[in-house]
């Protein structure tokens, strides 16, 4: 007897939706399945239609045609409606009405497709078992990255090997910003308001820039990647509103750029470190090239070697993509358990604290300009086994103002990183340190 | 009543393979596969073995444990066995015996897992057919770009968007190649020898060097892309022996790096281009950047827009990657039409001639120095159509020697083969013009 699985001859009846939220993401799936309706179909195997929708504000002209589309003010009364097979959840938030129509679906056996990050880096470990228990598919491919398929990468492609490393470059906001800071010299505040205004950055900022959306997605890629529950309160976490032109300046000369990375790797001792933070990368990395509102994702396994995917973070007709393609798996019967294997089979996440990381790093010091500054410093770094690969000292204004603070950068050999910690704590306390000193780690990512 | 396909809690018994090829590849599934039990079991829902293998020499050492395998002097009874659910072609080769097993393991009702380019390329319409009629799931991940997951990405990561193009650096060997002779400033055959000798060009490597692996790729990647049938035949092919240091020199200096490229394009008409060449690509372009063995995917879609996908193309570890994840997709119970949607609905492909292909291209001219070279070059273009973006003459060395043959360099304005073809049949025929004109095409990719 073969253990071959057949697919039957499929239903040939439409797959019917029941989408949430007509914000850009879902007014491009309604765009999608209606500009590529044969495609869809033929490549699917049946159509695919949008029985019902919910939305905020019924009346808004929004450039797709709604008119064979059963309208819910309440987003739960698509659960309740016996033609709604599958949910599509692209209204957001780990809280809310989002939370409740997600679980709500899965208790009423329907499926899911949802491009929420942040209820999946939180509630991903319940909601597999919830989705196991109903034997229902929960996919999410939309939530890391938009466009780029990383979810179906590691959960697929790469489902033989082990990896070792995933990440890359996971926040389009941060890095048009940065790209930006870059090119202009001009300061943060500055390049975050035009951000703002050409609609790459929200009103309020701080999911994106603190690096909170980063670690959502790092979270969810090691989840997948090492086969441990998801665990976001392990993303040691840290955003750009502090990065100062000077240090991108700095950084250039060195023959590094500075970009907001996330970073997942796993240990031998199979703890898992994930940081998410500005890091300044070697110029002719892959990753430090990608620039503007691009993500990009690297993944290294023992089997498959480096791998990187450049593409679309963000966006309407990205993102879009990526829902549809779910939906377009629940329709072929294609499905993968959450995380890639049964949640009975996910090891608990042990995750290291920063004072473990191992890196080099790059300091800016703003010094008074006088003898035995340096002598001072270098004797505490050396004190605290931090070893230095280079100093530059740049002491140009100094001459006729010895009061002017002066920088001092430095670049450290790999230390770990309490070494450094200690280390600062005394060289802050020097006197003629003047400022707050800036660290930013490096990585060859 | 709902239409979503529902999951089976399918079956805990191990899926079975047959194991054609013991090469390096075939050594590699087997090592994954022993390597990752554990976690492929966990992944897969169940356990995968490898029941039987076929392969030339039995007593040959490998590196893998093969005792408890059923070993087969012939492939073909490997199809005959019924302890076996699934053949994993990894013999190579249009014809003889990969492509008998491969029959015949459809019309015994096995899958079939397969990294055979050329197979596919060739006869992929007639095997898609066979797959259908017997409906069973026949995988190639592998046959593409090795450890690239380009199959998956296409049929379903981008399964709901309109493709405009595909293609990149598809052949590790030309990249290699090329790289070191843009490095070194040596010429192609002694960069070839030492290449074989590194064991990354095959003793007999014209399958490589002249574009043919490049093109049996790029004849799948467009099948699956633009959804019509896979046309080999319909692949304009141009290889990379005639490529001289000179004019990787030149390139450089005009802000160009030539690789060899593989490009599928839809046009308005729906007619196809296939082309596989040599092409200058602009040095700050991602593609320019790919070196040494490394592959590099791009698509562009109207909705998803531009993905790079970059990786090994090849290597024991990266294709065994890609082939076991198709067994375990298999296993899973996870499979889509050989080329993404039922054969019936692909449309006859109908590509397009050289003579038609639009882009701007490099000249290299090897003329005397005397006067009115110049003027009789540019006047055939300008009556041709040929419009100049740019020239280049080096007479340094003809002072002393009227007769040394100098280069011209002409870079064009975006202009029809064609054209460029007519013009060349003059220019080829004028006294001062002493060798044959070298042309390589401009592309942005």
């Amino acid at each position: 007897m073969t253990t071959l699985p057949r697919k039957e001859s499929d239903s040939q009846k439409p797959l019917r939706l029941g989408l949430a939220g007509l914000g850009t993401v879902g007014v491009g799936v309604m765009r999608v399945l209606q500009t590529n309706a044969a495609m869809v179909t033929h490549r699917a195997g049946r159509p695919i239609e949008v029985v019902a929708v919910s939305a905020r504000d019924r009346t808004k002209e929004r450039g797709v045609n709604l008119s064979n589309v059963q309208w819910c003010d309440d987003p739960l009364d698509l659960v309740l409606n016996p033609d709604v097979d599958v949910i599509v959840e692209l209204i957001g938030g780990a809280e809310g009405i989002a939370h409740k129509l997600v679980y709500a679906a899965l208790e009423a056996e329907k499926g899911v497709v949802t491009a929420n990050k942040a209820l999946i880096a939180l509630y991903g470990n319940d909601l597999a078992k919830l989705a196991k228990q109903k034997n229902i598919p929960l996919l999410f491919e939309a939530a890391v990255a938009g466009g780029i398929p990383v979810i179906k990468l590691i959960r697929e492609a790469l489902v033989a090997d082990r990896l070792k490393k995933v990440g890359g470059i996971l926040n389009g906001t941060c890095n048009y910003i940065l790209t930006n800071m870059a090119k202009t010299g001009r300061p943060f505040q500055e390049i975050l308001s035009e951000t703002q205004k050409l609609g790459y950055a929200e009103a309020d900022p701080s999911t994106d820039i603190d690096g909170f959306d980063a670690a959502h997605k790092l979270a969810i890629l090691a989840s997948l990647s090492f086969g441990h529950s998801v665990d976001f309160s392990g993303v040691f976490v840290e955003g750009i509103r502090d990065i100062n032109p000077i240090d991108l300046k700095f950084a250039q000369e060195l023959g590094y750029t500075i970009k907001l990375i996330g970073i997942a790797q796993q240990h031998e001792d199979e703890r898992i470190e994930l940081r998410v933070h500005p890091a300044l990368l070697p110029s002719q990395s892959n990753l430090a090239r990608v620039n503007g509102v691009t993500n990009a994702v690297i993944t290294d396994g023992e089997f498959s070697g480096r791998l990187m995917l450049e593409g679309a973070g963000a966006g309407e007709g990205p993102t879009a993509t990526a829902v549809t393609a779910d939906i377009i798996d629940l329709a072929r019967g294609n499905t993968v358990p959450m995380w890639g294997t049964d949640f009975t089979k996910l090891r608990p996440a042990v995750t290291i604290q920063r004072e473990e990381f191992v890196r080099a790093y790059y300091l800016r010091l703003m010094v008074q300009d006088k003898a035995g500054v340096v002598a001072d410093i270098t004797a505490i770094l050396r004190d605290n086994q931090v070893s230095l690969l280079s100093l530059l000292q740049r002491g140009e204004k100094s001459i006729e103002n010895p009061d002017f603070p002066v920088p001092i950068i430095l670049v450290t050999h790999k230390t770990q990183e309490s070494s450094l910690l200690k280390a600062l704590e005394q060289i802050r306390n020097l006197d003629a340190v003047l400022e707050e000193p800036v660290i930013i780690r490096i990585d060859n990512a």
